[in-house]
């Protein structure tokens, strides 16, 4: 598996979904970039990533227009819109915005649909290096259940493999770094469609550009684990995930399922962080422009349980709003260290909505992430046995930046309904003390 | 349900799909409406039906072209390929082929597709008497997984049911009096459409037509038994029915689960009779251009438990090429009274796969079809106490034509492996007997 | 269907399960029955059933001991707790009961669990009229999920069917009218119990003793509807009803999905109607010792569908504690004429929860009932077209039993949240208007 | 997961089901450990498994005597039934077995169901060391639907804990050091019964014996993955596994699907291997007394696919009937090698019904297992480079002990249907070649 290599740690960035939903601009992508080069890329922070719908004139919300015709080039390829993305105009694409996105340090992703353009299908216009036309690869019994753009590709048909290497191709050239394919990973019409996933590994193996390869919607099945580990380097556990707090609930399973699936180039993704502000042209989620609604207790919450489960983290509110509270969710070294240096996490134990997280790391260290995920205060506690430590150990509160001392047999903390606190341990032995 | 005076006895007549696939031309459907009106018409024989896609240019087999053009008119309606047609040139579309059928003394019908063509969709064509086109009322998650002509239609989008009401009006223009909707009475992807079914229910009745309404495929779910009782005059309790023995076997337990729907103006639906030379232009069903691969016993059990359960009969032969025996399957006129008058069918018993059931007529007579549809020969038995009969009563042979002498206590008969017997039985009290 | 004789029209009586659970005791029985003869009898209620566990000599509630004793007679059979029921002390059973109900002019009705008793498995005990023991017939994969007393019987063995035979000979023998035959309709676990439906049908027309047939619980899937309608009079077609708005409003689904099932012999059962004093020993439905939740529009509304639709009317409340609100409900012979001569109920349409049934009798009048089932205050109409209706009709309001006028073109009301009214119409020509 | 240590590498041994089905006793079991010290032991042999109802006095066949008593000790326990196993004689249980089994260097273990006895139940027999009773404690829902031994346990009752503690005492007062637990890790009634399985674990790791635990039947599904891996040892990915090749086709879809969850301490298991004389006294499978049915080269095919993807290996014949061709697959060192040293399997490809396996060990050799499950003879290939090899390598087949030369490009073998071969690569440089 090369491309695990282009992934070892789990991708970190932003993403334009939450914010802009189908319709960000590329004034506003550069907006962010910049925000990142300056403020978070030393943090470890990297990629930009244009979502849905890029190649729609009209976009303007998170609401699909059905049916309305998209920017398309000669090959069946959609192509940027030139009225939101000036840069592309004369068929450049993005090249001219990955440039920027490069200039700055970081690096370039988008989203695409699985499938081909309906309407090329239905004016059955040519697929590069074939000389078959899009009609004839498209899967007749294949559609997005909530977008009307694509069409699946069949892979029995000559000219399927090299309509998706024309398209990798293409994004080779333009120098994108991440593509987020959606409508692949689940399906409520059809389940996960399998062979298209090997298509477009396919596809960018050959490109010859390492491209980090995402895969939504979720919940992807576990069934299909294997299929997922094998050929892409993320995918989503969940369906999309909002500020209200059921769903951030819900991922503490979901995270537990997947735990042993975890590894270096291979991350089982828990979503875009819908952090600061959002839903500025978004009503995805049931909310509009808004500062998050997850409380302080909740973001921390999240952050703490995506940080020690090793998801990517993708920022999905306009950075350039932050306040400082938000950007000291992004910006604490400690924190981040157990995401990018962390192994082997796994649930210690699950008992009346208390619950324990651990992984370690290469030296030694310990971290231990205590949630209280119940509606009422009480103590959470966990002992140095089950977390499987030597005694005794010094502990310090990542977040907070303070030591909390020896701890000989157990942790024991009292949080508040939503309330969490990640802790590292460092062994004492032999350290003076 | 005023539409169940259009139907108060079981729909007789001829399909062309078994034969011609979606190939189907003026002149075969022409010759077998001739045929009909010679031969059949006295026994009761009057539909003349076109299948699936008589709009597509190309057409040339059972297997649909994905994608292609199809012929259309300026209001987003679907039109006879002139080609094919060529009665319809000029915009005249089926009804001077209705009014030559109409001359000969028999009803004409059609088959169309739930929903709207794609390529109005993506054209965005207007919708007759509004101000919204194919893209504002197509369903944006609505396809056949069979067939790419057509999107479903969303009821709650303003012109929808104007749409309908387009479609039905022109076919009363042309003088339609049978209308075979398909992809709606069960879908593979989606279940049963049932706003669609209300939709076209509400067109036919606002149209000043009587048409027959006749939903395709099955299994349709008993689930929604009062929605298709309701709204349509037969509906398919199966799949695709060919001539494999393993359909026939089948359908005695769908006839089981749907007898208590059976009523005037609605009857579930057995599908069309295999009979005769099929596959003329079909590989559907696994087969070629043939004279039926039912045996003679086969084809008797099959006529027999459509007649005796009142499905309607579909011919789905080339009329022309019948042989004698194949007519007289069609000609027998004290069995067809069985079809014709007959009510209150139910099974009897089934016990290792031997099956009886029964009917009664108004004049006091009782109808018993009694089946062996096991491998192996053996006797088939049933006591009048089980029909509920007075003793004694005397026995017909119905499509041998013989009389069978007074039963006093039980019917019995040697049956070989799928061979049946259809017993007329009339009270003897009085008779002279 | 010679059993459809024994309830030519819907069933009419007293259960004891919404009051008492699996509780009650041979007082409270006759004191039920005793209230019925008096108040009730004069206009059709005529059943009086003891419901579950009678055989459980230490059941106080609606929750079920698990595993325990249960009274058994030699031949594996269950019998009355004689510390409940007094009068079958010395193994005369319900013989003492039934004689005193049958003294009151009024008919006895018991329930029974599917199967066999588990106890009587373990010990191998005798079946009557057989060499084989329990052991040998209980099916080894058969449970009821809710309740520890029985493993059901598998018909492939022998002595299955002389298992049943011997319990609806004992009942016959007690003098048992109504049987309610629970875990059986349908079972979260395992789906209908076809097998021992059948093998019940059998037993009771072999007993010699018209006994009503009953099954329990639902929803009874539509998919079986054949079978309940040949082999049962009654069957459930919901899970357990209690005074909830929403079961309430699912019944009118429910009504709509099964209503051309309905017919003399075969009524399908929206279940006991919890009016007046409730729960009295009962946590079920999740209330305690209480008159029923629902409003007097809600009760009013229940009664009006169960009546047009024509489901069995099972008082499930403490009859003694009725007020006179509650027994008015029972004892409007206008109304209760269309639940027992009405026929042909059907929904005339449902739109933003207006719904409107009609049925008509056979002296030419036609019943409308109007429901407001949304939350808001509204005005329901009909027109007399849609009811099929010559113009024109007068009206009459049942339950005020007052006379509307004459109407012409339509009916409409305006009704609050949750309310209904339930309208004759009768032919006004010639009758001097 | 201190239990990882007690199997650190893939389980090997013997177990009595597919020979002895629920009948096997003392003497056939101590011959088959006297045969798998003698000959097996070398390799890496050491677990003798006896399989179910080793309780049942009667059982002597594969098929289940339905609620028959079973022996049992006062507090609720099953034990060995005397008459089979007459060291166990005066309550001394497994312990003189166990004791025999470890005196010549192996390892002993029992299979269990899950649950309480349902005679326990019904009798109400106590709990060691509470006050609470079988009936107490027993699942009023929990089953197995195909064996009528056990009620389950329900977690949530007060003693559920206390009971299965109480069985893995006394097992770790036998000397037991494996268990399989039955109806368990899928249920066709109820899904995977996890809370069981977590008692289960907390009560071996409370009774100070390590015992590996094996769990059963499959498919165990993979949404429990996480529940699996961490606590269990062993889990079967199939059902029953028998000499069908359908079966063994089947095997290398579910390796696929598992193979991401396979490491040191958690092996996802094939099942049994039927080989050698089986069926002796089970039907189970479809067989009865025999040889095997698979031919040598899918006999050769299974162990390479276990082998490779290292699932435990437990040999389902009579070990003293082995012919030296079924003594050879168990005792190939060079095969050997690859279950116990190997890592990181995966499947290379799977195309047209070739397949091709590749894992690795710690001095750097790779191991290639290449697949023909086709059903004609044909080549089977594989690049160094999609194994991700440095070219040149020495090629070794492994079951034939055979040097096969340097490999430049591509490995290549003609192979009939159902064959494999199974290789071993080593580096070529610097080895004077």
């Amino acid at each position: 598996m090369h491309h695990y290599q282009w992934a070892k740690t789990p991708p970190m960035g932003w993403n334009s979904w939450d914010c802009y939903g189908a319709s960000v601009t590329e004034d506003e992508v550069k907006g962010n970039a910049e925000y990142m080069a300056k403020y978070l890329k030393p943090f470890g922070w990297e990629y930009v990533v244009v979502d849905i719908q890029w190649y729609e004139p009209g976009a303007n919300s998170s609401i699909y227009r059905p049916f309305v015709p998209l920017e398309m080039d000669e090959y069946s390829r959609l192509m940027p819109a030139v009225n939101r993305f000036p840069s592309a105009k004369g068929g450049k694409g993005f090249k001219p915005l990955a440039d920027y996105i490069h200039s700055l340090g970081l690096k370039f992703g988008i989203h695409i649909m699985r499938g081909i353009p309906r309407q090329a299908v239905h004016q059955n216009t040519p697929i590069l290096g074939t000389n078959v036309g899009a009609r004839d690869i498209a899967d007749t019994n294949s559609i997005c259940p909530w977008n009307t753009d694509m069409y699946g590709v069949d892979h029995r048909k000559e000219g399927a493999q090299a309509y998706y290497d024309s398209l990798f191709q293409l994004y080779a050239q333009w120098g994108v770094d991440f593509v987020k394919v959606d409508d692949i990973a689940a399906s409520k019409l059809y389940g996960t469609h399998t062979e298209e996933i090997k298509m477009i590994r396919k596809a960018i193996d050959r490109c010859g550009r390492p491209m980090v390869l995402s895969l939504s919607p979720g919940p992807a099945p576990l069934d299909h684990a294997t299929l997922f580990v094998e050929n892409a380097n993320m995918w989503r556990m969940t369906d999309d995930f909002w500020d209200r707090w059921e769903l951030l609930y819900d991922m503490f399973e979901r995270c537990y399922k997947w735990c042993k699936l975890v590894g270096p180039g291979h991350w089982p993704d828990a979503d875009m962080l819908p952090l600061g502000n959002i839903g500025i042209r978004s009503v995805d989620g049931g909310g509009t422009d808004r500062m998050t609604r997850f409380t302080k207790d909740e973001q921390r919450t999240m952050m703490t349980l995506w940080i020690i489960f090793r998801s990517p983290l993708m920022f999905g509110g306009e950075l350039r709003d932050n306040d400082e509270w938000t950007l000291s969710l992004l910006t604490n070294e400690e924190v981040l260290h157990v995401h990018q240096n962390g192994y082997g996490a796994r649930q210690v134990y699950r008992e009346n909505d208390h619950v324990v997280w651990t992984s370690q790391d290469a030296e030694g260290n310990q971290f231990v992430a205590m949630f209280n995920i119940s509606e009422k205060r009480s103590v959470v506690s966990v002992s140095l046995k089950d977390l499987g430590c030597m005694e005794p150990m010094k502990a310090r509160d990542l977040w907070a930046k303070e030591d909390l001392g020896l701890v000989k047999h157990q942790l024991a903390f009292e949080l508040g309904p939503h309330q969490s606190i990640l802790v590292k341990l460092s062994p004492a032995v032999g350290k003076g003390l």
